[in-house]
């Protein structure tokens, strides 16, 4: 009997979850992995980490290597392999082998898309040159980190003062670099409210970064086909490295000319269980639209917790095992050196936009009881139903233990709870690690306030 | 016309969080609080960092004082003032002055019991001696720092090895006392399984404490008034104090001839407006039953959460807002110097009692990213239905960021979801916080395969 044969286009988080799931589930299958780079199974967002110095290897990133798959999964994953062409009709892949050249048709029973995404390159003078660089890929890390050993900027200019903007800024920061971040929009981190944006300004300016608002990248100038300044519409800033931050885009340039559809995003079109409109094509990862629970609109979100989720249910129904990914709350946190930022749900902006009627109230409460050392200032926003008091959103910057506790408001917008059923949680006190009503509560009821 | 004239017997989390509800909602109420120590309001789980000396003074654990109350909120909060009867009938209650020792008669519309628990005191011979100390109160806190200040103690015993037991094994040792923990049963830490009971013990040996398990207190060896022994029936210990951690029971003595009723706890029965069998007889915190959300079984949880909960729901009520108590999961956490230990909901002697059909599973994962410095173990072991897979509790152990993990479960626990749920549910990751899949998901992942 003919072995079912397996193949996954992008040898990262969604597409290894989905092969390691349906090799647990299945000996027989033969799986074929096609990565266009040297690496698979990295933790892409270790990679400021290792820039900081903080992770001494690069190698320390790698999950699995291909070895690892080979041996422990025989799971053949080919790294320096490109996927150039989908024939669905006919059920095969033109692949080419990056190394020696060659060109080769491979045929599949099952397919699964994880191309994930690119960092976004905007298309301005100069944008080529040697020194600019953007860090969502394990190789792009790796040459941030030669040139910086190489080339000892003494300077650099982020672009874009999102997630990867911020966590750059704090990894160059800590390697000895001056950091400038140009910032098109009048707050960073775009994914908070203004008033939160502002905390978030505050903790980048405190550790030395030098941050210029509502300036937009105009082009990059560059002397012997190095970048030297970055200019914007107010003023022309030296530069001895440029960081990319402006955000990522799906790898979906593969399936232009294929059936395979796309969404309102520019991502992949899946159902629940990851399938897109071919019947035996699955798409998993950074690459897919998920919908959020909440505005109940198709998202796309690059972030690894998404993309082992989404490529852990692809796998599944892969084998006929039947799961279903519910979607996404917009969760999401990052770290500023002693600062912890943490998102989730709709923001002010993002329930204008859908109409939604709200209220919201921030509080300054603390990590510690008061007399407790250590304990440090955390500011929570809530976003609420106006008329029900259901929770829409959440966001919180602070110090020590703000992070995580952004978890709590995503599993109570997950279940649908309102304010008052917050203010009753069961939630954990000590005073090493939290006030009786902890920060997230005093901010509903505070907010609960507001309905009465 | 009269005034509403409402009386509080307690004047700690729970009749301080009701009588401070009620004047924000009636700046015209009289409101009187009878207080039988010298402190209102103040965190009696900060005691054990007061006596390692983390926390200076004793005062940095109050948090409003009489003064305070009088002139901030215009409540009469009189210390010293212990209520010796309760006459339901005609309203009114008979105070003694501890100070004067005079006694009086005060009557009162509304009047809600908040008069908490208390250590329990064993039963056996040498139990006035001096240097034996139990830890429920500020005033029982500041006794045994100045106990240690004076006699300057080598060494002590803890008697029960519980949240007390061990959060003042974790002050003594800091403070250089050689700590002996004599423990009834076969683990420390009851509330948690016995297997994550381990983990607890093997903490607290790394710390240096001596536990003896299975050894339950006969009696105390006194000398000239003074303890200088612990006998059990294995052995005597000699000791410099003894600390009794077996356990707090409410105050409950007030009611014996009253009609007010108690529940099969013990504690005060009550709705889940906080309001007694007598319409007009409120009641809250440590001293009343509340429902366990999951067993759905009366408790009694002596925790300054339930307290300020509850306190503020009775004080609601008591204006005529109605809001309701729900009831708890068991939340509780506690902290042995960098480890931390949380449990939620049911354990498996707690489920079998009630028989219920359960699965449990344990994993040992991360605080952080396995490359990211400072990532430190973190075991989780999660409890659910084992036809549904609708989660039954969960205990955590581990280091840094373990404790309040539990929040995500005591929340899930709240909203009913099952383990396929929590594997869904878009909690935060970055390298510094996590690793992609949370370790309750981890955990809840290992659990649901045991379901198929």
């Amino acid at each position: 009997m003919k072995k079912t044969k397996l193949i996954v286009i992008g040898g990262n988080a969604a597409g290894m979850s989905a092969a390691s799931k349906v090799r647990r589930a299945n000996p027989d299958h033969e799986i074929i992995v096609f990565e266009r780079t040297d690496y698979t199974s990295y933790s892409a967002c270790g990679i400021p980490y290792f820039i900081s110095g903080k992770v001494k290897e690069a190698d320390d990133l790698i999950v699995r290597s291909p070895k690892v798959f080979k041996e422990k999964y025989n799971i053949d994953a080919r790294i320096n392999h490109e996927v150039l062409e989908i024939d669905t009709d006919n059920q095969k892949l033109k692949v080419r082998n990056l190394k020696d050249k060659s060109e080769f048709w491979e045929t599949y029973d099952q397919l699964l898309i994880a191309t994930g995404s690119r960092a976004f390159c905007p298309d301005v003078e100069g944008m080529g040159a040697k020194g600019i660089f953007g860090v969502t890929t394990l190789k792009s890390g790796i040459k941030v980190e030669q040139f910086i050993l190489k080339e000892k900027p003494k300077q650099a200019v982020i672009i874009g003062g999102g997630y990867i903007g911020i966590e750059m800024a704090e990894a160059l920061i800590i390697r000895g670099i001056k950091v400038t971040i140009i910032n098109r929009s009048a707050q960073v981190m775009g994914t908070l409210d203004p008033d939160m944006g502002a905390l978030v300004y505050e903790a980048l300016k405190k550790i030395g970064v030098v941050i210029h608002l509502n300036e937009a990248l105009e082009s990059f100038t560059t002397e012997n086909g190095q970048v030297i300044a970055v200019v914007t519409k107010k003023q022309t800033i030296k530069t001895d490295m440029v960081i990319l931050g402006i955000g990522s885009q799906p790898n979906t340039a593969l399936l232009k000319n294929t059936k395979i559809k796309l969404g309102t995003t520019g991502a992949i079109k899946v159902n629940k269980k990851m399938q897109t409109n071919i019947t035996n094509v699955w798409a998993a990862g950074d690459c897919v639209e998920t919908q959020h629970l909440i505005s109940k609109k198709a998202v796309n979100i690059a972030l690894g917790t998404v993309a082992n989720k989404t490529g852990l249910v692809a796998g599944s129904n892969m084998v006929g095992q039947e799961i279903t990914f519910p979607g996404v709350v917009g969760t999401a946190v990052c770290k500023i050196c002693d600062y912890e930022v943490a998102r989730t749900g709709l923001t002010e902006k993002e329930l204008k936009q859908l109409h939604m009627d709200y209220i919201t109230a921030t509080v300054d409460s603390l990590s510690r009881a008061g007399y407790y050392p250590g304990s440090t200032k955390i500011t929570v926003k809530l976003l609420a139903d106006k008329k029900t008091g259901r929770l829409f959103g959440g966001q919180i910057v602070g110090q020590e233990g703000a992070a995580k506790r952004i978890d709590v408001l995503a599993t109570a917008l997950t279940a649908k709870l309102n304010l008052q059923q917050i203010i009753d949680l069961d939630l954990s006190y000590a005073p090493p690690f939290s006030l009786v009503w902890d920060p997230v509560q005093t901010a509903a009821r505070k907010l609960i306030s507001q309905m009465k």
